[in-house]
């Protein structure tokens, strides 16, 4: 646990003083880091960890006293941003009620969870079937498309990513996969649509979708719609470049499945509950999935949690059959219950309202302003509150700012704008040659025109690397 | 939440009177539960899950007031009972404080949990890579051992359960597998050494653990040392039978890896952090793994946390290339402050000594003491507070009680016996034709002689079916 005498003082957003953890307890921090914990997707030689002291709303601080607006709500996750007060309590209430009960158990706590998620996803999806998060999630939204129907292949879009477990890596189109391709040999990837960068030369959105459907029936045809079990699509690509589907792309998918008797799994674990100003980011695309997948923003983080939504008709396949997965924390309580307050605080405080308003009101007329500003802002793109700045080096050739999965020198541009915005007290998202605007829903008008001036301000940065 | 007007009461260890939920709460526990909760390994239409009210220490109660003492705790995760005031402390804390960070920041509680699992874990594995469970703490553990060796082949055993995500399941050597197999095939089982059913024809520990390591460096040698990456064991099998290693068998595997250049992963799911008596399970072994998995006992799963201890020499391979894999909830703070507090009790309330104590005064000369007075207890065997009680329909043929993986009518003598437990005040685990006793490592004295008192008398149910 961390000291807090000769402390820094940092001023949350009601303009309450909070003290700081010493420096000393920075050390210890750092030290035990360093000796000891193992990070995810890292050289652990390269890398050094800050140290976060202290999280409030939008904002976390480090040891130093540095405040950072998070424009990445962590791994755009903490929809609710930090420290929210009801979660907290939710939280805290079922850890002195009953921190857990095994998955075999009928718990309250967790069958209102279910029951609040139904009553908001697309009518005839009645079960809940809950995971740790958003990998395990699309792990058994998988295992049930292929026991449903019987085959066995999954087709997955390049450009996407739906977690880190066998089967979830190997659906992953990012380099990510690589090391891992394909320990579930059972996948294959196809162009999703992207008019920016077309992989059908499109010029219009209209043809973008079109195109990308025939690419996508022909992958099915070839591939043998007998053999393909289902198709997993995030709603809006997240960490690969918030990829707006096209209008008609999502029932277009829709129809291609009905057509070939395929499952149609939604990975919303990124843009569900609020991230898009609806429930489920499919209620912005009128798409009819049969399988959503969730995790991040059902709870904001607080407790890890994930699930998968259930079509009545796929439910009902393991009515009598057994359904042939399951973890120890299945519907956990502890994370159930900060769902459930979720609920809550969306509903009390107007969350999906203000996210449309704050998306098309000020984060959608600032970026796009931003391309005619900054000749290094080759297109923004988005809904709600996750929208995309990609960045390159020629409007003209749309060459990246940085090449495809550049490191190290390679990425150097992007490392200058990710430290002008640092420094202008924002904490990006960076991914690529991208920049993603993707702050806690809960974010001020203020904090985010403020963070806005700051990306801005960085985007000079990034200006001074075009050609 | 729950409503709490017209209560039954339950009393608990310290003689406090606690009201239960009304009856029309548990109706409404029930309709949530059976509308909307999509459930782990069953025909959703056949079960029909026991709403719990509360729980305390090893007991729990439904909302009849009935109370349960958990021979089973929970999935075998509940280390420290319900309820444990310090980790429940420790949870509300930590929420208060910061509840969430993402993976790559440093974090105080989530370095101060690596640092105490290195320093209890064997020398040289100095750095703990956090998961949400224990499948993804086996999935990471074979991708670093595959990253590691340049080889691909994971041998697991027959008689094993490793998790359900894709490489997890695959792994598996028990009937939750075969829906599932192979997604990962790079998996292959052999048989591991259980002398009262030997594959060897054994007569002695001596002999089988001699013969079930020829069998193992054969498979190895047949499906080619230079294919296989990693070996995985369960220190102690646990679901498919509190399997105990014999004298030197462990040991064989670690020269056999030495040998061969294999990565030696102990799957500590179950048995670390105190069920065997010992904070990891190879500790009463003298075992050398290269990998320690872990999840479940760590903070009694308060808030789902797993983990994978790595050696120097392996965590040294991805200093300066990067590791593939990752999660969102990597370290979680919430779960890392529970297991911080996990190892303030156990130290605090000596459990560690309290486990062989207990095992070794009571359990083991009681249920020793089974063998001779039960004609269908076959076998009883295990370690600590883990101990299998092996039922069988005669001595002398060793015939199961039930058939391997029966369900329905055939299971029924396994249900007559746990029927019969229940009503004893028992919750007990039951798997096949076994049953077995694993309570809370906090168990009173008390509690513990009434709940073997409670399966003896089950038994005579058991004997019923025997030849």
């Amino acid at each position: 646990m961390t000291v807090t005498t000769e402390a820094a003082a940092l001023t949350d957003r009601h303009g309450v003083v909070h003290a700081l953890p010493a420096p000393d307890a920075e050390a210890q921090v750092r030290a035990d880091d360093r000796a000891h914990v193992f990070h995810s997707w890292s050289a652990q030689a390269l890398i050094d960890p800050v140290p976060v002291a202290a999280g409030e709303g939008s904002t976390f601080w480090d040891y130093q006293g540095n405040a950072y607006l998070d424009f990445s709500s962590q791994l755009v996750n903490l929809n609710l941003g930090h420290q929210q007060p009801d979660l907290v309590a939710a939280i805290q209430q079922q850890a002195g009620r009953l921190a857990t009960i095994q998955p075999s158990i009928a718990n309250d706590v967790r069958g209102e969870l279910a029951r609040l998620i139904a009553e908001v996803a697309p009518e005839g999806m009645e079960k809940v079937f809950f995971t740790n998060g958003g990998a395990d999630a699309n792990e058994y939204a998988v295992r049930m498309a292929r026991t449903f129907t019987g085959r066995r292949k999954v087709l997955s879009m390049y450009r996407s990513y739906h977690g880190s477990t066998a089967t979830a890596i190997s659906l992953t189109g990012d380099p990510r996969r690589w090391a891992n391709d394909s320990v579930d040999n059972g996948t294959v990837r196809f162009f999703g649509p992207y008019l920016y960068r077309s992989a059908f030369h499109s010029e219009t959105l209209e043809q973008e979708s079109q195109r990308a459907l025939e690419h996508l029936e022909q992958t099915i045809q070839l591939e043998g719609p007998s053999t393909i079990a289902a198709i997993i699509i995030e709603t809006v690509v997240g960490t690969n470049g918030v990829l707006v589907p096209p209008p008609g792309y999502l029932q277009g998918v829709r129809e291609l499945c009905d057509r070939y008797g395929i499952v149609y799994i939604a990975d919303e674990v990124m843009v569900g509950f609020g991230r898009l100003g609806e429930w489920f980011g499919i209620d912005a695309f009128d798409a009819k999935p049969d399988l959503i997948t969730f995790a991040k923003g059902v709870n904001s983080g607080y407790v890890p949690l994930g699930g998968v939504v259930i079509a009545d008709r796929i439910a009902a396949a393991f009515d009598t059959v057994s359904f042939a997965g399951g973890l120890t924390y299945s519907g956990h309580p502890l994370a159930c219950a900060a769902g459930v307050a979720t609920f809550e605080v969306f509903r009390r405080d107007g969350i999906l309202e203000r996210v449309r308003d704050l998306g098309s009101r000020i984060v959608e007329p600032t970026l796009r302003g931003w391309v005619d500003k900054h000749p290094s802002v080759g297109e923004v793109r988005g809904q709600g509150l996750f929208w995309a700045v990609e960045l390159v080096r020629s409007k003209e050739t749309r060459e990246p700012l940085v090449p495809f999965n550049a490191a190290g020198a390679d990425a150097a541009p992007m490392g200058a704008f990710a430290a002008a915005a640092k420094k202008g007290g924002v904490w990006p998202f960076v991914h690529f040659n991208r920049t993603h605007v993707a702050p806690p829903l809960v974010i001020t008008e203020d904090e985010l025109v403020r963070g806005l001036a700051a990306l801005d301000a960085a985007l000079d940065v990034a200006d001074e690397y075009t050609v």
